[in-house]
């Protein structure tokens, strides 16, 4: 076992020089931890001359990055990012040529984990993505390996940091969404093209990953009903907090008879549960097992330090030779479960309106859900908006989810309401 | 790989009986993410006819413990505890005997932990004991692998539930140290005779484990330093929180240059801390590391459901042949540091001290901090207690331990003490 583990690395931009770094700086941990030394072979990127703070000049280069998956390498670590294209073109080809792959890509294993992960069995050679979810934190491996004794209820959690962050500063300043946007945009922790975080599909590509560890099902990211926190205001933020509660971007998934329950939603976690106190860039994941009951994993999300760890944590694996069915089970073995209805789920419900100040606008909600069969915990009413528009809040008392969604589409077109109603789900 | 694991039980106690359960309720599920079955195929304990709601009819028993080393079985689950007697001579005999060892047994490992490895690596056999710390949560293996690419700064946590328990129901409920054991007593939470966990010895036990994971040291269980919580009041637990502050038993392992700093202590944790929000018999994990972060794991950190999912755990991942050193190098790796003089480090310091209600106490009191070169933040006398006597509590700015302990030194025997002072660090 002190043959060198051999990398190719695909991608250098702040995850492929972390992975550099952290090679570089914990080599006799890393080496004594793996029982062999962890040597990169190539790298390959855009950009050559690039100052990334770290020497290249001791690796192979290659210009073209899926060359990387013919070199003399056992393990090809992909960073390129992007669900289809070179990554995944990178990642077939050098399952196919026998080498195991490493990758942070949630997007690509969303779209075609199950096809990688069989193909990886087939070749008897590991794929390993604990970078893809929940950047640092050991959750793959704590629900792949951590919590296989257990049947999973469900898995849920804060899995976008940027999100978080947002929602945390909204929070705790009392701004408003596109304010906050802005400035984490010029700070670097939000993306010029932000929707990817901010509409809930980044944490869609987590939970489906998630799910199929939790629940032994194929990922199946087409069935997450996925929202995300462009329409919540800061008056919502107040809202929840008046009520004990804290707004966050929650991806949830949940077997439900036959079927998977998964949705991203922004969600209001009361303040005693532990999801309510993670604040920041960070993220947590909360599994419910049947014998271990909640288990939590909190940590940091996103950053070059924490996603290379978690890199360089499969890498470890591999030179241990412990790594067996990417996704807990062999590919073959997971479960195509149906998209369960959420109409069938119970829950109690947010639903902030913005009406026109007039007669009888009160009265036409309320009927809406009496006649949906939505019984009504408390309501809450502000006084008129500068613009003349009135919040109305209303928080439910348990109950089916069909009948809210009934009561808001009695309310559909309605000249009563000024935009549409948010919706809201309260984390139990 | 469809070969099933066959498995030797030793001890039927609230966690041997959870093994069959886990093994019975989610057979099909565990099938599927081992490769293969997972057999129990005999079981010792005992007392042959109790009732433990679990079928053993279909099991071989056998009156003699030792016996199943030499059983054709895989692994012999050692569920007997104690550090030495039967449970260390199965352990010892299996391994000998070609058998993998999966234990729950802290106090075994703590002490012989690393002749069982050195054993079980010689033997080519794994040796695994998730259950052994923090019950369910998977923090074994969070260390070991999921942080494997961090120098690890510092490994802490809330490691006894039963401290825990009381800690949280005196803060919640006012009540003292002594009512609140005995009712924990009468409930079962504690023991009937207390003393591992309520003096820290378990807390230990599981923090010299978890500090030879993190830092590549072996096992030093004699070098923690450790305290338990008899002393607190629930006047400490007032003065606390009027400070901003919760009182939890916790065990902190750090690298001090070349040294190994191990200490389990009640501190002060501040509220925004996540283990300020650890309540009741929750366990809770944190892992500072160079690249990661903080990590934290918490969860269920005893009982029979927790506890039996960790040794199941441990089963799964020897069905995958998913194994390897013990302690996540080999034995031979790992160091052997010196205990750190916890006079070396800084810190913020909590005392308390019960004093005679006359003149010129305080005046030594200040003395002595002053001439040890305390500098303090905050002092905080109340009136007289009951029996005359007053308290008065002491917050130190950040400074070497050595002079705390000069302090409390040059106070030692004073007429002026109705009692020795509770020094309790803050954790930062």
């Amino acid at each position: 076992m002190s043959d060198t583990l051999r990398v190719a690395l695909a991608g250098l931009g702040t995850v492929g020089a972390g992975v550099i770094r952290v090679l570089d700086t914990n080599r006799d941990l890393i080496t004594r931890r793996a029982g062999r030394p962890i040597e990169i072979v190539a790298v390959s990127a855009r950009d050559r001359h690039k100052d990334r703070g770290v020497d290249l000049s001791r690796f192979e280069w290659l210009d073209d990055t899926a060359g990387l998956a013919a070199l003399d390498a056992d393990v090809v670590v992909e960073l390129i990012g992007g669900s289809d294209g070179p990554a995944l073109s990178l990642a077939r080809t050098a399952i196919g040529r026998g080498k195991g792959v490493v990758t942070a890509n949630k997007a690509m294993l969303a779209h075609h984990g199950l096809e990688l992960a069989s193909a990886a069995e087939a070749a008897g050679v590991p794929l390993k993505f604990e970078a893809a979810v929940a950047g640092g934190i050991p959750v793959i491996k704590g629900l792949r390996e951590g919590a296989a004794a257990n049947a999973i209820d469900r898995v849920y959690g804060i899995l976008n940091g940027t999100c978080n962050f947002i929602l945390s500063k909204m929070e705790a300043e009392g701004r408003d969404f596109a304010d906050v946007l802005a400035e984490a945009q010029a700070l670097g922790f939000a993306e010029a093209d932000p929707s990817f975080d901010i509409d809930g599909i980044d944490a869609a590509h987590k939970l489906s990953i998630l799910a199929a560890l939790a629940f032994g099902s194929q990922p199946a990211f087409a069935d997450v009903a996925c929202h995300g926190i462009r329409e919540v205001l800061a008056a919502d933020i107040a809202e929840a907090a008046a009520l004990g509660y804290r707004i966050r971007l929650v991806g949830v998934a949940e077997a439900n008879g036959g079927g998977l329950f998964q949705r991203v939603h922004p969600h209001l976690v009361p303040l005693h549960h532990p999801l309510a106190h993670v604040a920041g860039s960070t993220n947590a994941v909360v599994a419910d097992g049947n014998f271990v009951g909640r288990l939590l994993f909190q940590g940091a999300g996103a950053g070059e330090g924490p996603t290379a760890s978690a890199v360089v944590a499969d890498l470890i694996d591999i030179a241990r030779g412990e790594f067996g069915p990417p996704f807990a089970m062999p590919a073959a073995a997971l479960e195509q479960r149906p998209a369960a209805d959420s109409g069938d789920r119970r829950g109690r419900a947010y639903v902030r309106f913005t009406v026109a100040d007039r007669v009888g606008v009160l009265a036409e909600i309320a009927a809406a859900m009496r006649d949906a069969g939505v019984s009504i915990e408390s309501l809450i009413q502000r006084g008129a908006n500068p613009d003349g528009s009135v919040r109305v809040v209303i928080v439910t008392h348990d109950g089916p989810e069909r009948s809210v969604a009934q009561a808001l589409e009695r309310l559909r077109g309605s000249q009563s309401l000024a935009s549409q109603p948010l919706w809201m789900h309260i984390l139990d």
